[in-house]
Protein backbone atom coordinates (compact mmCIF):
# COMPACT_ATOMS: atom_id res chain seq x y z
CA UNK A 1 0.00 0.00 0.00
CA UNK A 2 1.90 2.72 -1.31
CA UNK A 3 0.61 5.66 1.02
CA UNK A 4 2.01 3.81 3.97
CA UNK A 5 5.46 2.62 2.14
CA UNK A 6 5.46 6.55 1.94
CA UNK A 7 4.95 7.26 5.47
CA UNK A 8 7.58 4.49 6.62
CA UNK A 9 10.01 6.20 4.99
CA UNK A 10 9.33 9.31 5.73
CA UNK A 11 8.36 8.86 9.59
CA UNK A 12 9.93 5.31 10.36
CA UNK A 13 13.39 5.05 12.12
CA UNK A 14 15.84 2.27 11.31
CA UNK A 15 17.64 1.47 14.79
CA UNK A 16 20.33 -1.26 15.69
CA UNK A 17 19.34 -5.08 15.50
CA UNK A 18 16.66 -4.98 13.03
CA UNK A 19 14.46 -2.71 14.80
CA UNK A 20 11.81 -0.36 12.81
CA UNK A 21 10.51 2.54 15.31
CA UNK A 22 6.91 4.11 13.41
CA UNK A 23 5.89 4.57 17.09
CA UNK A 24 4.93 8.36 15.65
CA UNK A 25 1.65 7.10 13.67
CA UNK A 26 1.37 3.47 14.41
CA UNK A 27 1.77 1.88 17.94
CA UNK A 28 2.09 4.81 20.36
CA UNK A 29 1.07 7.79 18.49
CA UNK A 30 -1.60 6.94 16.02
CA UNK A 31 -2.73 8.20 12.61
CA UNK A 32 -6.05 7.77 12.30
CA UNK A 33 -7.14 8.88 8.78
CA UNK A 34 -4.15 5.95 8.38
CA UNK A 35 -5.75 3.77 9.83
CA UNK A 36 -8.50 3.80 8.28
CA UNK A 37 -7.05 4.08 4.66
CA UNK A 38 -5.59 0.93 5.65
CA UNK A 39 -8.83 -0.16 7.10
CA UNK A 40 -10.47 -0.21 3.36
CA UNK A 41 -7.47 -1.91 2.06
CA UNK A 42 -7.91 -4.87 3.96
CA UNK A 43 -11.20 -4.86 3.31
CA UNK A 44 -10.79 -4.77 -0.03
CA UNK A 45 -8.16 -7.12 0.02
CA UNK A 46 -10.47 -9.84 1.56
CA UNK A 47 -13.86 -9.18 -0.45
CA UNK A 48 -15.84 -11.96 -1.02
CA UNK A 49 -14.43 -13.71 2.09
CA UNK A 50 -16.25 -14.64 5.00
CA UNK A 51 -15.28 -12.56 8.40
CA UNK A 52 -17.86 -12.83 11.83
CA UNK A 53 -14.72 -11.60 13.91
CA UNK A 54 -11.64 -9.87 13.90
CA UNK A 55 -9.21 -10.87 16.08
CA UNK A 56 -5.64 -8.87 17.13
CA UNK A 57 -3.26 -9.12 20.19
CA UNK A 58 -2.77 -6.06 23.06
CA UNK A 59 -1.68 -3.43 23.01
CA UNK A 60 -0.51 -2.63 19.74
CA UNK A 61 -3.18 -3.70 17.06
CA UNK A 62 -6.00 -2.90 18.89
CA UNK A 63 -6.48 0.59 17.07
CA UNK A 64 -6.12 -0.92 13.63
CA UNK A 65 -8.20 -3.81 14.15
CA UNK A 66 -10.69 -1.81 15.49
CA UNK A 67 -10.84 0.72 12.55
CA UNK A 68 -10.94 -2.24 10.41
CA UNK A 69 -13.83 -3.47 11.99
CA UNK A 70 -16.01 -0.66 10.97
CA UNK A 71 -15.09 -1.98 7.00
CA UNK A 72 -16.50 -5.41 8.27
CA UNK A 73 -18.92 -4.37 10.70
CA UNK A 74 -18.14 -7.32 13.18
CA UNK A 75 -16.60 -7.08 16.49
CA UNK A 76 -12.95 -7.07 17.43
CA UNK A 77 -11.80 -9.11 20.24
CA UNK A 78 -8.10 -8.55 21.44
CA UNK A 79 -6.36 -10.98 23.19
CA UNK A 80 -4.96 -10.54 26.35
CA UNK A 81 -1.18 -10.78 27.62
CA UNK A 82 -0.06 -12.12 30.97
CA UNK A 83 2.95 -13.85 32.61
CA UNK A 84 0.88 -15.51 35.50
CA UNK A 85 -2.40 -17.08 35.19
CA UNK A 86 -5.04 -18.56 36.88
CA UNK A 87 -6.55 -21.35 34.24
CA UNK A 88 -10.30 -21.78 34.88
CA UNK A 89 -11.25 -23.18 31.78
CA UNK A 90 -12.95 -20.33 30.70
CA UNK A 91 -10.00 -19.21 28.18
CA UNK A 92 -8.02 -20.59 25.16
CA UNK A 93 -4.76 -20.00 25.96
CA UNK A 94 -1.30 -20.38 23.99
CA UNK A 95 2.40 -20.20 25.29
CA UNK A 96 4.33 -17.27 22.71
CA UNK A 97 8.00 -16.18 22.45
CA UNK A 98 8.72 -12.68 22.48
CA UNK A 99 11.35 -11.69 19.81
CA UNK A 100 11.64 -8.02 20.98
CA UNK A 101 11.44 -8.39 24.51
CA UNK A 102 12.97 -11.96 24.55
CA UNK A 103 10.60 -13.17 27.42
CA UNK A 104 7.67 -15.96 27.42
CA UNK A 105 4.10 -15.56 28.11
CA UNK A 106 0.92 -16.39 27.78
CA UNK A 107 -1.74 -14.94 25.31
CA UNK A 108 -5.30 -15.46 25.93
CA UNK A 109 -9.48 -15.17 25.20
CA UNK A 110 -11.99 -16.17 26.67
CA UNK A 111 -13.68 -19.33 25.12
CA UNK A 112 -17.16 -17.82 24.94
CA UNK A 113 -16.44 -15.14 22.66
CA UNK A 114 -15.46 -17.72 19.48
CA UNK A 115 -17.27 -20.45 18.37
CA UNK A 116 -16.97 -23.34 15.48
CA UNK A 117 -19.28 -21.12 13.57
CA UNK A 118 -17.00 -17.94 13.82
CA UNK A 119 -14.42 -16.56 10.46
CA UNK A 120 -11.71 -14.99 11.66
CA UNK A 121 -9.43 -12.32 10.39
CA UNK A 122 -6.16 -11.66 12.39
CA UNK A 123 -5.22 -8.29 12.33
CA UNK A 124 -1.57 -6.34 14.03
CA UNK A 125 0.39 -4.32 13.19
CA UNK A 126 3.56 -5.99 13.20
CA UNK A 127 4.91 -9.62 11.47
CA UNK A 128 8.75 -10.12 12.39
CA UNK A 129 9.55 -13.67 13.78
CA UNK A 130 5.69 -14.63 13.41
CA UNK A 131 5.27 -15.97 16.93
CA UNK A 132 2.49 -13.76 17.99
CA UNK A 133 0.37 -14.20 14.58
CA UNK A 134 1.20 -18.10 15.01
CA UNK A 135 -0.29 -18.26 18.49
CA UNK A 136 -3.24 -15.94 17.66
CA UNK A 137 -3.73 -18.51 14.60
CA UNK A 138 -3.30 -21.91 17.29
CA UNK A 139 -6.06 -19.66 19.72
CA UNK A 140 -8.99 -19.36 16.45
CA UNK A 141 -8.09 -23.29 15.66
CA UNK A 142 -8.52 -24.42 19.61
CA UNK A 143 -11.90 -23.21 19.16
CA UNK A 144 -12.62 -24.54 16.14
CA UNK A 145 -13.36 -21.65 14.19
CA UNK A 146 -11.88 -20.65 10.75
CA UNK A 147 -9.22 -18.72 10.06
CA UNK A 148 -10.60 -16.39 6.76
CA UNK A 149 -6.86 -15.08 7.24
CA UNK A 150 -4.29 -12.24 8.55
CA UNK A 151 -3.53 -8.52 7.53
CA UNK A 152 -0.84 -7.38 8.90
CA UNK A 153 0.39 -3.45 8.74
CA UNK A 154 4.22 -4.26 8.31
CA UNK A 155 6.17 -7.51 7.62
CA UNK A 156 9.80 -7.36 7.94
CA UNK A 157 10.39 -9.98 4.89
CA UNK A 158 13.99 -10.75 5.55
CA UNK A 159 13.04 -12.32 8.63
CA UNK A 160 10.86 -15.54 8.47
CA UNK A 161 7.44 -14.83 9.89
CA UNK A 162 5.74 -14.29 6.73
CA UNK A 163 7.07 -17.25 5.22
CA UNK A 164 6.29 -20.06 8.13
CA UNK A 165 2.62 -19.14 7.91
CA UNK A 166 2.14 -18.67 3.94
CA UNK A 167 3.55 -22.50 4.08
CA UNK A 168 0.69 -23.51 6.07
CA UNK A 169 -1.74 -22.21 3.54
CA UNK A 170 -3.40 -19.31 5.63
CA UNK A 171 -3.80 -16.28 3.32
CA UNK A 172 -1.76 -13.48 4.68
CA UNK A 173 -1.41 -10.15 3.58
CA UNK A 174 1.07 -7.44 4.38
CA UNK A 175 0.33 -3.64 3.41
CA UNK A 176 4.16 -2.81 3.37
CA UNK A 177 6.58 -5.68 3.47
CA UNK A 178 10.28 -4.51 3.87
CA UNK A 179 12.20 -6.36 2.48
CA UNK A 180 16.05 -4.75 3.91
CA UNK A 181 17.00 -1.58 6.13
CA UNK A 182 20.75 -2.07 5.88
CA UNK A 183 22.29 0.94 6.60
CA UNK A 184 19.34 2.75 7.53
CA UNK A 185 18.12 2.63 3.79
CA UNK A 186 14.30 1.39 3.96
CA UNK A 187 13.86 -1.00 0.82
CA UNK A 188 10.38 -2.66 0.23
CA UNK A 189 9.44 -5.79 -1.29
CA UNK A 190 7.07 -5.07 -4.48
CA UNK B 1 -26.01 7.54 26.95
CA UNK B 2 -29.08 5.38 27.23
CA UNK B 3 -27.85 2.89 24.49
CA UNK B 4 -24.85 2.42 26.62
CA UNK B 5 -26.63 2.07 30.19
CA UNK B 6 -29.01 -0.53 28.16
CA UNK B 7 -26.36 -2.38 27.13
CA UNK B 8 -24.69 -2.94 31.05
CA UNK B 9 -28.18 -3.98 31.83
CA UNK B 10 -28.35 -6.40 29.31
CA UNK B 11 -24.76 -7.36 29.20
CA UNK B 12 -23.02 -6.48 32.01
CA UNK B 13 -22.45 -8.63 35.16
CA UNK B 14 -21.81 -7.67 38.50
CA UNK B 15 -19.28 -9.54 40.40
CA UNK B 16 -17.77 -9.55 44.22
CA UNK B 17 -15.62 -6.71 45.35
CA UNK B 18 -17.53 -3.69 43.30
CA UNK B 19 -16.24 -5.64 39.85
CA UNK B 20 -18.69 -4.67 37.03
CA UNK B 21 -17.64 -7.04 34.30
CA UNK B 22 -18.53 -5.82 30.44
CA UNK B 23 -15.95 -7.68 28.31
CA UNK B 24 -18.68 -8.88 26.10
CA UNK B 25 -19.04 -5.60 24.24
CA UNK B 26 -15.92 -3.15 26.14
CA UNK B 27 -13.22 -4.84 26.93
CA UNK B 28 -12.19 -7.89 25.63
CA UNK B 29 -14.98 -8.23 22.73
CA UNK B 30 -15.40 -4.64 21.22
CA UNK B 31 -18.81 -3.53 19.98
CA UNK B 32 -17.10 -1.17 16.89
CA UNK B 33 -20.80 -0.30 16.14
CA UNK B 34 -21.49 1.13 19.91
CA UNK B 35 -18.38 2.78 19.89
CA UNK B 36 -19.23 4.63 17.33
CA UNK B 37 -22.33 6.17 18.81
CA UNK B 38 -19.62 6.69 22.11
CA UNK B 39 -17.41 8.72 19.92
CA UNK B 40 -20.64 10.81 18.33
CA UNK B 41 -21.43 11.59 22.13
CA UNK B 42 -18.04 12.63 23.09
CA UNK B 43 -17.96 14.99 20.01
CA UNK B 44 -21.14 16.06 20.75
CA UNK B 45 -20.31 16.74 24.19
CA UNK B 46 -17.12 18.56 23.67
CA UNK B 47 -18.01 20.40 20.37
CA UNK B 48 -16.60 23.85 20.80
CA UNK B 49 -13.83 22.90 22.87
CA UNK B 50 -10.40 22.82 21.13
CA UNK B 51 -8.67 19.16 20.86
CA UNK B 52 -5.59 18.42 18.83
CA UNK B 53 -4.61 15.45 20.57
CA UNK B 54 -6.59 12.17 21.88
CA UNK B 55 -4.85 10.67 24.99
CA UNK B 56 -5.71 6.93 26.07
CA UNK B 57 -4.10 4.08 27.96
CA UNK B 58 -3.24 0.34 27.05
CA UNK B 59 -4.89 -1.76 26.55
CA UNK B 60 -8.30 -1.31 27.00
CA UNK B 61 -8.86 2.41 26.20
CA UNK B 62 -7.40 2.30 22.50
CA UNK B 63 -10.28 0.75 20.83
CA UNK B 64 -13.07 3.37 22.34
CA UNK B 65 -10.18 6.35 21.83
CA UNK B 66 -9.19 5.00 18.13
CA UNK B 67 -12.94 5.22 17.01
CA UNK B 68 -13.64 8.28 19.06
CA UNK B 69 -10.78 10.13 16.97
CA UNK B 70 -12.37 9.98 13.60
CA UNK B 71 -15.42 12.03 15.14
CA UNK B 72 -12.53 14.70 16.16
CA UNK B 73 -9.97 14.31 13.32
CA UNK B 74 -6.88 13.86 15.47
CA UNK B 75 -3.70 11.42 16.37
CA UNK B 76 -4.23 9.58 19.29
CA UNK B 77 -1.63 8.60 21.89
CA UNK B 78 -1.94 5.84 24.07
CA UNK B 79 0.09 5.62 27.19
CA UNK B 80 2.32 2.93 28.00
CA UNK B 81 2.06 0.75 31.49
CA UNK B 82 5.69 -0.70 32.47
CA UNK B 83 7.03 -1.88 35.88
CA UNK B 84 10.93 -1.69 34.99
CA UNK B 85 11.56 1.46 33.17
CA UNK B 86 14.46 2.79 31.55
CA UNK B 87 14.58 6.34 32.23
CA UNK B 88 16.03 8.01 29.09
CA UNK B 89 14.86 11.10 29.63
CA UNK B 90 12.49 10.95 26.25
CA UNK B 91 9.56 10.01 28.20
CA UNK B 92 6.93 11.62 30.35
CA UNK B 93 6.15 9.29 33.21
CA UNK B 94 4.31 9.16 36.32
CA UNK B 95 3.30 6.38 38.99
CA UNK B 96 -0.16 4.73 39.22
CA UNK B 97 -1.59 2.32 41.63
CA UNK B 98 -3.96 -0.02 40.53
CA UNK B 99 -7.08 -0.67 42.43
CA UNK B 100 -8.03 -3.84 40.65
CA UNK B 101 -4.71 -5.51 40.63
CA UNK B 102 -3.26 -4.06 43.90
CA UNK B 103 0.36 -3.02 41.85
CA UNK B 104 1.75 0.17 41.30
CA UNK B 105 3.22 0.69 37.97
CA UNK B 106 4.79 3.68 35.73
CA UNK B 107 2.88 5.01 32.82
CA UNK B 108 4.78 6.70 30.29
CA UNK B 109 4.31 9.20 26.79
CA UNK B 110 6.96 9.78 24.32
CA UNK B 111 7.51 13.78 25.06
CA UNK B 112 7.71 14.71 21.58
CA UNK B 113 4.15 13.51 20.76
CA UNK B 114 2.74 16.18 23.45
CA UNK B 115 3.57 19.91 23.37
CA UNK B 116 2.52 23.31 25.07
CA UNK B 117 0.34 23.91 22.13
CA UNK B 118 -1.70 20.84 22.59
CA UNK B 119 -5.28 20.54 23.79
CA UNK B 120 -5.50 16.97 25.00
CA UNK B 121 -8.72 15.18 25.45
CA UNK B 122 -8.54 12.11 27.35
CA UNK B 123 -10.48 8.91 26.78
CA UNK B 124 -10.90 6.04 28.59
CA UNK B 125 -13.17 2.96 29.49
CA UNK B 126 -13.57 2.96 33.14
CA UNK B 127 -13.54 5.69 35.72
CA UNK B 128 -13.34 3.90 39.48
CA UNK B 129 -10.98 5.61 42.21
CA UNK B 130 -9.60 7.92 39.28
CA UNK B 131 -5.70 6.81 39.74
CA UNK B 132 -4.84 5.96 35.83
CA UNK B 133 -7.04 9.78 34.62
CA UNK B 134 -5.21 11.42 37.73
CA UNK B 135 -1.50 10.20 35.61
CA UNK B 136 -2.76 10.94 32.30
CA UNK B 137 -3.57 14.63 33.44
CA UNK B 138 -0.57 14.64 35.12
CA UNK B 139 2.01 13.30 32.22
CA UNK B 140 -0.67 16.05 30.12
CA UNK B 141 0.70 19.21 33.00
CA UNK B 142 3.90 17.94 32.50
CA UNK B 143 4.16 18.45 28.71
CA UNK B 144 2.51 22.03 29.59
CA UNK B 145 -0.46 21.22 27.33
CA UNK B 146 -3.62 22.10 28.16
CA UNK B 147 -6.52 19.24 29.35
CA UNK B 148 -9.93 20.38 27.47
CA UNK B 149 -11.34 17.35 29.76
CA UNK B 150 -12.09 13.61 30.08
CA UNK B 151 -14.43 11.51 28.47
CA UNK B 152 -15.23 7.79 29.90
CA UNK B 153 -17.42 5.01 29.00
CA UNK B 154 -18.29 4.07 32.16
CA UNK B 155 -18.23 5.75 35.94
CA UNK B 156 -18.46 4.13 38.74
CA UNK B 157 -19.96 6.82 41.03
CA UNK B 158 -19.61 4.75 43.90
CA UNK B 159 -16.35 5.12 44.40
CA UNK B 160 -14.60 8.53 44.68
CA UNK B 161 -12.31 8.72 41.30
CA UNK B 162 -14.94 11.49 39.13
CA UNK B 163 -15.66 13.72 42.19
CA UNK B 164 -11.97 14.11 42.81
CA UNK B 165 -11.36 14.84 39.20
CA UNK B 166 -14.39 16.98 39.28
CA UNK B 167 -13.14 19.09 42.37
CA UNK B 168 -9.55 20.26 40.31
CA UNK B 169 -11.81 21.67 38.04
CA UNK B 170 -11.16 19.36 34.88
CA UNK B 171 -14.21 18.48 32.78
CA UNK B 172 -15.65 15.26 33.31
CA UNK B 173 -18.09 13.75 31.26
CA UNK B 174 -18.99 10.22 31.69
CA UNK B 175 -21.59 8.19 29.26
CA UNK B 176 -23.11 6.10 32.13
CA UNK B 177 -22.56 6.40 35.40
CA UNK B 178 -23.18 3.37 37.96
CA UNK B 179 -24.59 4.73 41.08
CA UNK B 180 -24.83 1.16 42.83
CA UNK B 181 -24.87 -2.33 41.91
CA UNK B 182 -26.62 -3.85 45.55
CA UNK B 183 -27.68 -7.18 45.52
CA UNK B 184 -26.49 -7.11 41.65
CA UNK B 185 -28.79 -4.69 40.75
CA UNK B 186 -27.28 -1.88 38.51
CA UNK B 187 -28.64 1.42 39.06
CA UNK B 188 -27.70 4.38 37.07
CA UNK B 189 -27.07 7.81 38.34
CA UNK B 190 -29.01 10.25 36.12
Amino acid sequence: MQQLEERILRDGIVKDGGILKVDSFLNHQMDIALFERMGQEFRRLFAGSPVTKILTIEASGIGIACIAARYFGVPVIYAKKTKSMILDGEFLTVKVESFTKKICYDIMVAKRYLSPQDHVLIIDDFLAKGNALAGLINIVKQAGAQVTGCGIAIEKGFQNGGKRIRETGIRLESLAIVESMENGVIRFQR
